[in-house]
């Protein structure tokens, strides 16, 4: 990596090849310079970008093992290492990791911050280099097309041609769509996970409720919240409460909740968090706002209102036809109680893909832990998971993972 | 009227005989004076109190034929005339009516605007008497049965000993219920529409959210915006566009807008209302701050919060036991797409009268229409109310409607 057309290497970079050297908490990232733009959908570029990354395991030798997991709307780059400003585990702790579903002694997993992201990829608080202050509305609109678009220069840094799996939940769902669409010969398995092929009416409708949250708020000004001390936390944390219950099902939350006070043996008629419900909710928006940028909300919530794989790339708008020809295998993954993408969803996108004869198995999980199903211990779906992957990585010839009496 | 101790009669109040003489869109008002004070369940009291309050149709010789009808969080007391701030028609001008399903030529229909509320009944934008100044929070929180309890003093004040009916949608319709169980003796049919005999985990979260968005305006300034030039009226647009969306259902909302662009070709890769949802919803909040006062809006979601029927009026917290005995005639409906307060909530009150062996009628509407289709043209419905209301009259002995030719 030393002839001069290269991207720069962020600290702990690495080839490819070798895990991690930097902290655990500490991201790698490339920066491709101002010859190398990222063409977006809106008909503008960014560069220089920057796209900060984690990976897990060991790539193989002729680099058939690589998984690439595409994170959700608040997620980020930290899978399976403690997150660098809140302390906790990896927010898919539970499915990646050594012995895990996705076993990161058999796969070389790879998870990248959405461009439009605030965990180190740029985005509209990263700085613009015409006027070297934050981009904020500067930044252009980005797509999920524009997010995969910049996944796939790294995955050209990293001199990966073939993904062995392109998989994630929500709008990571959608990202591993889009992949399987645009990049149909880079993709051998693609698991789209509690998501959609669009995003529905009602979708839209709770983003802009929380985009009108965070823009009602003056400490927002007009994006620009960068040169202020305050930064409009109360709108993010209303937006982050209103999508936080479309996260959940109304059984989890009648059955966490239900009507139990907190820390109270009677209501205080008053405003205060009387229940637990509430002081779980002002938490969640509490919290949130610690962590995430107000701007990248409002742009990864554009990009997710404005997914229509059909619209985008089948001339008559019909799914079956983006699909026509995949060799890509496929499982689809829905959860019974998911009402944000719920199970309908999945089917839709399972009909299309039989309709052009692809290889797809699709999996309804049965659970009433709502959306964030996905990111919780949920054996029927980690057993999917697993055995999806094993099948393909034996029919695509890949070694076996070590057992722990061959790695002694 | 004229003794001393008499309420005080707003501007066309009427006897309960007559029509109201007022213009059309002027309300009738009572003033319980400080020697009459609303005693509420959080055992503090509000005196002086106004109710103010619509009537159509004339109340017969033995006051027999009196209907109320309890208003939705954000309706009010003008069921079926022109509303006095948007001009629109009445609330339920489609049910009310003569030779309506609710006949304004057999019965006389009453409907007070809720004590907390903002269209002339006293509620946290009136007048402290100790202050000269606007409640505020100083308002006392109040309960859907300190409502009732309001309405019960109206219909004192009209001389009505027994109503013929009470009926109502959503949190009307916790009103009925509760109606129905603190004066069971003074109600002879009740009609709960969309309703719940609880407030379920996840509807407390978005009224929560509501409140949190009113909250975060800054111009909220802890209540007391009475005092300056503006009202937090982006907190309370975003706390009625989180609302909206859970009045409608998924596929009243995808039918209805879909995907569909607002007035333009293609999106603008901004944060512009690109999409008829995202206009439909700017548009609702946009509206509803013209007519709601913020404070109001607080004070009524948090008396919805707190409606437990069960709870509040049975030891054991048995619904059934809150009925036991009650010579009520029920009709409960509900509507098959309403999310928020779906079929199921119905049942559950249908299966506590049936324990108690009351007289219930069960109807579950086929509608897409979600929450709102309490509001709209739905033929099953209206065929419902009307036979019902028909069959209960009869077994009143009430005379029955005018036929056009006998009133030439």
């Amino acid at each position: 990596m030393s002839h001069s057309d290269a991207p720069d290497e962020g600290r702990g970079a690495q080839s490819g090849k070798s895990r991690p050297v930097s902290a655990p908490y500490d991201s790698l990232s490339v920066t491709f310079r101002e010859d190398q733009p990222l063409h977006l959908d809106s008909g503008e570029t960014i560069a220089p970008y920057t796209i900060a990354y984690q990976s897990y395991g060991d790539l193989n030798e002729d680099k058939s093992n690589a998984i690439l997991i595409c994170h959700a709307l608040t997620g980020d780059q930290h899978v399976a290492n403690d997150h660098p400003l809140t302390g906790k585990s990896g927010w898919w702790d539970v499915m990646v990791g050594p012995g895990k579903p996705v076993d990161t002694d058999r796969y070389f997993v790879i998870c990248s911050n959405v461009i439009g992201g605030c965990l180190g990829s740029t985005g509209p608080s990263s700085p613009n280099p015409v006027t070297f202050k934050p981009y904020g509305l500067d930044f252009p609109v980005i797509t999920i097309a524009d997010m995969v678009r910049a996944q796939a220069s790294l995955i050209d840094y990293l001199k990966i041609d073939t993904l062995f799996c392109v998989m994630g939940g929500s709008i990571g769902g959608m990202q591993v769509l889009e992949w399987a669409t645009s990049y149909p010969n880079r993709v051998k398995t693609a698991i789209p996970i509690a998501t959609a092929a669009r995003h529905s009416s009602q979708n839209i409708g709770f983003n802009e409720v929380g985009r009108q949250a965070i823009m009602a708020d003056p400490n927002w000004h007009e994006g620009r919240y960068y040169d202020h001390d305050e930064s409009p936390s109360k709108g993010l944390a209303v937006a982050r409460m209103a999508a936080h219950i479309t996260y959940l099902s109304e059984e989890a939350m009648q059955e966490k909740f239900g009507r139990n006070l907190q820390d109270r043996d009677k209501v205080t008629f008053g405003f205060d968090a009387d229940f637990q419900i509430e002081s779980y909710l002002r938490y969640q928006g509490f919290k949130f706002v610690e962590r995430f940028d107000a701007n990248a909300y409002l742009y990864i919530t554009r990009a997710v209102d404005y997914f229509d794989l059909a619209a985008d790339h089948a001339a008559g708008g019909t799914l079956a036809d983006v699909f026509k020809g995949t060799k890509t295998r496929f499982c689809v993954v829905s959860f019974t109680s998911d009402w944000l993408y719920p199970s309908s969803e999945a089917r839709t996108i399972v009909k299309a893909l039989n309709a052009v004869a692809a290889k797809v198995s699709f999996v309804d999980i049965t659970s009433d832990k709502g959306h964030d199903a996905f990111l919780l211990d949920e054996p029927d779906f980690f057993d999917a998971i697993q055995g999806f992957l094993s099948s393909a990585a034996k029919q695509a010839g890949l070694e076996p993972a070590r057992t722990t009496g061959e790695a002694s």
